[in-house]
């Protein structure tokens, strides 16, 4: 059983915490915040300790493993002060807007053979896994193209946006992940183009809501990417990989297989699940299990460090080549 | 060249002198109707004479085969002409309303050796040839259950309705004659129960609008057939075919291919096609094709006498079932 | 925190006691089946009490509800005693295969005011409840027929077979529920026609394996059932409410959202889940939920002996008109 | 009657001859080849004259219109022999491979007012005009991305791949045309990637048979072309259109609507129509019906030898993109 400390208590914390809470594997031993009463009132509804200071929280002996889900700007030391104590970590994407300070963490983790996984949740989004499944077994043959689409249902706050990182380390990096995991090789290029069709008042803090990205890899692989920040018809998550003996296709959830016709529709389908706390409800449920699974069975981490920054290096080539109109080498 | 005279040029003699004029192995020598109007205008339009008497069109040395799409209760008289004048005939359902009379004909026509084919132009249908091609392939192994569901998209005029026979006459004839061709063995057990929910006034004329049918082979083969004179979605043609090995479903045809994703709907489908004269236009077309290829090649009526007068019986005891409210043995 | 006993450790029992397990409102005290062993495996994956004697389990003071699972045979002496001892039930289908013990045991209850739900799960799959808010919001107008497909993957085990009380009791009781449940009215009169084409031998006891049913209401709404315990390509559950203002369909539930596109079939979908287990898994949790909120918060039980006597009325209805080749009054 | 000839009696010149044969408001007079027996067998089927030289045939006083369905190299010479006859002119696409004469055709054809319209006949697909009709309607609000899938079922001979131009401007072209109609505004930059994924002995001739594309639009719209020469599941040819509004999807058409459910596959649709020519039958035949409706009734050509012009372009700009890694602004 092992025991765990989640720090932060926000939105995604609050996920993983009762994730921690439900699992048969784990014990939730407390949730940090610096806003205690945020961290008072998970803990309650979950019944473990409630604590202010994430530092303190990751000494605790009683404490074998820790999930971050604090702002991005702490990610790296909090990261690192676990690596050193000998705590497991499972740490929200990105690792830090900054590349450097993230090739600069990756490598000192790596030095200390650090027991992290970065969390690209949608690795264990169970469709996911079932065409990286199929792509495994060999059932589409080579792949020549993969075609990722990833429109979120409306804008986030501009206090949310302003430290966000822009839209591609920020919205589209889970999509570089995606990227990297299907195709099965590395980008080499990456060209992107940026819009603000959403909010022309984006270009006040430099940022972008429409987004398209290519990339190859070295044997000629190719990847598109495209994004937007508001999709009226909801949470739009779709795959296709094209291969040399098929394609398969990654349509989105739905609460329920309902269908409805009248006067003026034929054959609608039910609404998307709005957003990805409800899209991605079960893929932050297996990813904590994998984690768990990988700690206890010191099998190696299946998402790491490397990939968190690799990800995030595909980003800053995409933001590159929106402000300068050149392809970029990764 | 086959030279061809269409009988009526109503709704749906129109529609068979269409196809009788692009067609390249016929000539439209005449179009006939009553009413001297219709007939003129429509031979106008396909270049062909236009006659008032149909009885003295079928007599015609340069008439070879003739299309009958008059009122129901002229189709035997026609038939009969024009089989004892040598003349091949594409007739549309019913062939009568009474059974009696209906079967009457038939024997004469058999006994002539007369060339009539009734015109159940839904098993022409490309989706209809392709789930009867498939039952034959073996696809789906040993047929167990067939579903039909053909629900119209409005009721007709209420002059119409007066002389059409009752909806199990005029309009489920056609899924009656599917079922047999599609479970591949005769009904022997038919139980229907009908409704007046879109129109109690129906009552007046002893009508229904909305039926359901159950019917069972002597092999154990179950049918169920569901009718409604409206729906507002549109003109529903579904067929399921159950068997041993698998299952073959006929959804419904649209206009194109293209779905619609906004604020109130996800992944809507185009409109169906709304009524018979469009879901069935390749139908008809392919049905003159299979008359002319029989006429022309000598081979057996894809569609006999026999079948027309089979499913007027099956509506019938449809009609005795809902009724009685008892199972009735073909 | 009510605390409830589950009786029977079979698969439908094993299926309770773990959601009375993982549920944050119950505590399962204990699990009782004549076969120790089975009891002993399940209250120790499952960290409660064993026990051999279900009476014995009833009348324990820290027992405030139980869910019986148990042969059907013993679901209406176990009920009583449960009600007479004030305990709240949650019990399996059917009430018993005999409907005059059935209705004298239903009788009994509502005379002691007994606290009883019967298990009809299939209203709790969030489908079949998007189905029913659907018709309540009006959205398909007054509903005119409802079409149920319901074949399972493959045949049970003979043993199982003989004391299932035929196809009708056994498996359409399922069905005959939920047509009431989605027509809104009792139907008032049933055919069915039954018939061997899986496995013949099934005559030897007097069973069938393909049904067709179907009903109508006193104004006039139709059902139409169809099953079989036999299809190649899955569990097949399939709902089609069609009413005057519009359709409500209820396609079949897979494991993901992936399709697949080969040289041999273009867009084909996940496989069915496979049997009721795994389609209605949400279905059990949630009517376990339904069933506590009703006994917690004194609310009427959301389905009644009553509902469970009904269900086996049309039961014993379709299986005499299989029989006798009439229409049955129910 | 508008009189028409046919040059070229390869396998797009008998589409185009068949369609004004069996046009109500054309005449066919005459097909020519330069292979006689081609143009021979041609006419024979279709009941026109045969001739051997182009040039002679546009000079017929009973000539009033010609379509041009040769060899790319001779578009621009007979397009202006027509123009300066007076002739109409429906010319197959590309103009020219190269765009500097491409260029000159184009102002020639403006200087001399002539009637020219350029063959891109996909924006006559009924599903293609239904999309445009949405989006005109403002049903999808402000168009953001246009998407655009286009692989054909297998690479074409390597004869025909030494002269097409290369994929950009044999196939690709087609797409480019599609985005300018869909996106409404001009791409003003491009960028693609293109690979030898099915045949890397392509590289002789210097030509690739996977390619993306992806392109901006002044006020920043973005679109996404991917294309192969090999796609083992059939022609796919499908278009996504997203907006500020809505999106509108454009699935494949099948032959007919049959779905398929068996051990090994479930709601498997019916094999992709297998290539241009079925696919894009009906649209062939509109886009006939178009240039005829514009040259009879004055009306501007739907498509100008401008358009043809820019999709040249545009290849030209993917082609330059794809082999030096620069973003190419048009």
């Amino acid at each position: 059983m092992l025991r765990v400390a989640v720090l932060g208590a926000g939105r995604i914390g609050r996920i993983h915490a009762a994730n921690v809470a439900s699992s048969r594997e784990a014990r939730l031993v407390a949730v940090a915040d610096p806003s205690g009463e945020a961290a008072r009132e998970l803990a309650a509804r979950l019944s473990c300790e409630a604590a202010f200071d994430s530092l303190a929280v990751i000494e605790r002996d009683d404490v074998d493993a820790v999930v971050i889900g604090t702002p991005t700007d702490t990610h790296v030391p909090l990261m690192l002060h676990a690596v050193r104590r000998g705590k497991a970590v499972l740490c929200e994407k990105p690792i830090d807007l900054d590349l450097a300070k993230a090739d600069a963490a990756v490598e000192e983790i790596e030095r200390l053979g650090g027991r992290v996984m970065i969390a690209f949740n949608r690795r264990f989004d169970p469709a996911a896994r079932a065409l990286r499944d199929a792509i495994d077994a060999g059932e589409i043959g080579e792949i020549r193209q993969v075609l990722i689409t990833s429109r979120d249902p409306g804008l986030p706050p501009s206090g949310y946006l302003r430290h966000s990182g822009g839209i591609f380390r920020d919205m589209t990096i889970h999509d570089f992940d995606m990227a990297r995991w299907l195709l099965g090789e590395e980008p080499v290029e990456v060209t992107a183009t940026a819009s603000r069709l959403v909010d022309a008042g984006l270009a006040e803090i430099g940022d972008f809501d429409t987004v398209m990205v290519q990339m190859r890899t070295a044997s000629g692989r190719q990847c598109h990417i495209n994004g937007c920040r508001e999709a009226v018809y909801g949470y739009d998550q779709r795959f296709e990989i094209f291969g040399s003996a098929g394609m398969l296709l990654n349509e989105n959830v739905r609460a329920t297989t309902v269908r409805r016709w009248t006067r003026t529709q034929t054959d609608a389908q039910e609404p998307l699940l709005n957003f990805f706390l409800e899209r991605y409800a079960d893929a932050y449920r297996l990813e904590l299990q994998a984690f768990l699974d990988a700690v206890q069975g010191g099998a190696p981490m299946p998402v790491t460090p490397r990939d968190g920054r690799q990800a995030l290096r595909l980003a800053d080539c995409a933001l590159e080549s929106a402000l300068t109109g050149r392809a970029i080498k990764v």
